[in-house]
């Protein structure tokens, strides 16, 4: 249990530094210091920073898991859970003005350092594309979804970019109209 | 003479392992192998990778005013200069599938680490921002010129995003001609 929980304080505490400080800027001693373990006790745990890394994508991708099944359950209807993902901008606004969004900058980072772990990263965009995908099917949009998904997720992506360089509220409000909007419109087609 | 070249080769270099590899990830050994010069050479041109930053942040700026010049020199009407901006997706698609946009992935970076040179990169996004709405302005849309600007910005930016995780051209061209008909139907609205 003891074991455990280190292990997963440890993941955590790196779930939170790759987010706010990058992974290539985050060291041992910095998930070290958060945790407030012994040097031999982390290493017990993880032997390298790339372990880390695959267990922070891991558990990365089990809560997003957590939270589209939470969107399905509150939805009344398929579009609700695609209102659900546009919304989530603004949920989160606050990070995303600090320090972007959590999958498009882990996944951009890791192109960069041609990390072997970017295709786990890009695991969590293939999440959000298929969730979305499936929800756009569920609207009879069959022949398009996938396309229907990577457009939002595209566009979601932008704004939380835009969102971080110019830290604009008024910005990210009126972007995820349009994306309601847009929504309404591909709705109305269907 | 030689020392002007000397550090024009230093920021070319720089510019380029800033892009393909990211600003932290590069270190002061990386940049002087590219350039083949002695420690002692560089530090005479250069005394932090801060001051090297900031003038690739220049060097960027110089050559972005440039293209945008050309687009304007090229463009008959206000519009095909939006055009312009928009197929940049598809003329720079291989570099933006490999290493994402450099506008987008510097500023993203930066503002990670917390970066003193954040606002810097952000001019570039300025740059593009302020040259869009200029254009959106000559197309009669004063009143929400700014606001068309950042729209666009963003898409390109998610577009760019997804590009370079999925490394999928069919999607960029999809895109490229979404956003070819947003500016068509912006344009019959003005």
């Amino acid at each position: 249990m003891e074991a455990q929980s280190t292990r997963a304080e440890i993941v955590a505490a790196a779930d939170d530094l790759f987010y706010r400080q990058g992974y290539a800027q985050t060291s041992f001693a910095d998930i070290a210091a958060v945790v407030e373990i012994s040097r031999g006790n982390f290493y017990h745990h993880f032997k390298s920073k790339d372990e880390i890394l695959d267990a922070v994508i891991a558990a990365r991708i089990e809560r997003t898991e957590r939270v589209l099944a939470r969107w399905e359950q509150a939805a009344k209807q398929p579009a609700d859970c695609i209102r659900s993902f546009i919304r989530m901008l603004l949920a989160n606004r606050g990070d995303i003005k600090r320090y972007g969004c959590p999958v498009g900058t882990l996944s951009a980072e890791l192109a960069k350092l041609a990390h072997e772990s970017q295709p786990g990263a890009n695991q969590l965009f293939t999440l959000f594309r298929t969730w979305l995908a499936k929800h756009f099917s569920l609207l009879g949009r069959d022949a398009d979804a996938d396309a229907l998904a990577l457009h939002i997720l595209a566009r979601s992506q932008g704004v939380a970019s835009l969102a971080n360089a110019f830290q604009d509220e008024t910005f990210i409000r009126r972007e995820v109209r349009l994306m309601e909007e847009w929504l309404e419109g591909e709705i109305e087609k269907s």
